[in-house]
């Protein structure tokens, strides 16, 4: 197994839980290179932090293992879980952070994490980030066997994630993520967009995709695909976010609609 | 000596002074391994710097070094130090924010630096993170020897630590800490706490203690013992300093009352 | 070449996105460090970019190469490139961003990034970051031969940068920075200074420099040669920016006036 540990959180960076994360990562496998992912998911915001893995992950090595830590039921029944996928390893609560790896990947393998050679002793109820996730990731990055982890489960939970719909004509979407820029990223992907799309969100449309954000004019919307293959609409010089008062936590049911332009 | 050094900072995250100090200790031992504990104290706040580094460095190996660098008075009198307590180094100015470490490792060692093969020349007045702290940590966790380091000394700044106290029956502390969840860490150690307490905090009064934030109900106040073993305040799915007003830096002198329930 | 990549950028830490550059960078060189320099440039602020790069290299050791991201022309015409100056490499886009180091470092060698060898396939027009500036960071740091990287070029863009100018007997400068601490950073060298300066800025006078902060009496304004090396206005205890309501983007143009006093 490699070395990488990736690490994702809703523990914000004013706190020094992160670092203890490290702390015990670097207790147990002195060589493991963790890479912060994010730390700044919202608390508690499940689907954000699956979309990130999701659009993370395929830029790491093979053998990585990525810590998702976002964790409303931390103490109670949910499982701590190893998910293997795409030659990659996925280390978080059963409550649905990685449905989009299940979701691109049928072939995954789930195991519940119950060997409590991955746990710390004392185990707490509140901060398994440290106590389970961690160490579980340290020892997995240095070869222990996963048929050791603990049983396989069939049905990993899995979150409602909302997917585009075709309605007569049109395709109904909906803004599932707004970057720091302020741009809004739907889950329209790429390749079911028409050749000349005509995007409306709000009270604005825009005809036709852009290739770069500089090929609008300054203060004009444009319609792009992102990164990570998604539609997006971006204000070129400025936060479409804001011009649109969509603020991260206002985005969500957000419609966007594309139809077949001429 | 080990490689590992931990920074701990009031320096934020919008400039680029963290990263110089770890251009600093890259330059000196291209060995070390940074990890970051937070910098993200607020200003100047010695009292939250002494309890994280206190909740952080059981988690850390051996060997390793840990800097704080939150140093109102950089640049005047006070002395640059090196803590040996448990095994591990601390440094950083000789202000009180290492007072938790010598409460609990009595058998600490504290001395000055006043070697100038640890500093950088020039040295500046306002910039010891820079000039003396990351290359002190650079070079003893490369085995400088710590006996070359300056002279020992005898009593070192102590914070005033406000320690829960018994009132007749009652047992009243502080909230010394709020996390970016909004959970609020009190002062009063797990060992102090009667079997069914009453906890009372503002105007809220709590009946016993949960043994996870899932046993209690949405939008429930509850009393835990949170994972660095002191009394928490928390609201099940929400945030107790926000619903009680105790925003970070508000939360100071605010106390919580601890009663023998039946 | 040596294994140091720093990483500025205007990213913000909310997303995923520096994550996914040192994804890039460990699955070509899984042997370089990273270090983040800053990651909170306010979004495509160029001159605040530059000034931090110009600040930190110099505590890099040689053969660093630091990556700067901040790229409001992304997508477009404007080019990749690739610097070489004092034993280090700078990439990134050519929009000014390394405008301090030519002018500090006159025998600089640029060069456009051409080879698509130094890039990620597909290559977005959207994230260069993670397609053109990660990998091509992670291929030299290995010992890419730079004279493949692509041609040089002449006159890569320059900023334009405030200079501070002498009026009669006085010297007029620009606050070009200011840091978290709420210091307000000049663009007026310490060898410019007189001996006894009388400093202005708003409707504040101070008399002479202090050589620390603790110097000036708590409340009190002080003048100080900052740890750049450039003037700094700063209040003991509490923040110049915040009493003088220049809040970070609200500084620039502000002027401060230099005289000698007597």
């Amino acid at each position: 197994m490699g070395k990488i540990i990736t690490l994702m959180t809703d523990f914000g960076t004013r706190d020094h839980y992160v670092g203890v994360m490290k702390g015990v990562i670097a207790s147990i496998n002195p060589e493991a290179k963790v890479i912060d992912l994010c730390h700044e998911v919202p608390p508690q915001d499940l689907l954000r932090a699956a979309f990130m893995i999701r659009n993370s992950y395929p830029y790491f090595p093979p053998a990585t293992v990525h810590v998702v830590v976002v964790d409303p039921g931390v103490g109670s029944a949910r499982n701590p879980i190893i998910v293997e996928a795409r030659e990659q390893l996925f280390i978080g609560p059963d409550n649905g952070v990685f449905s989009f790896i299940y979701a691109e990947e049928p072939r995954y393998l789930a195991r519940k994490i119950t060997n409590r050679e991955l746990m710390l002793e004392p185990l707490s109820s509140t901060f398994h980030g440290r106590d389970v996730f961690s160490p579980a990731a340290a020892r997995v990055s240095m070869g222990f066997d996963l048929g050791e982890v603990g049983p396989l489960i069939d049905s990993p939970v899995v979150l409602d994630i909302p997917r585009p719909r075709a309605v007569g004509n049109t395709l109904v979407g909906n803004i599932v993520h707004v970057d720091s820029f302020g741009n809004l990223v739907s889950n329209i992907g790429e390749e079911l967009l028409p050749e000349r799309p005509v995007v409306k969100i709000s009270k604005v449309e825009i005809r036709g995709l852009r290739s770069s954000y500089s090929e609008a004019g300054k203060g004009e919307f444009l319609a792009i695909v992102g990164s990570a293959g998604f539609l997006e609409i971006s204000l070129s010089g400025g936060s479409a976010a804001k011009a649109l008062n969509l603020a991260e936590g206002l985005h969500r049911g957000v419609e966007v609609v594309v139809e077949a332009g001429d």
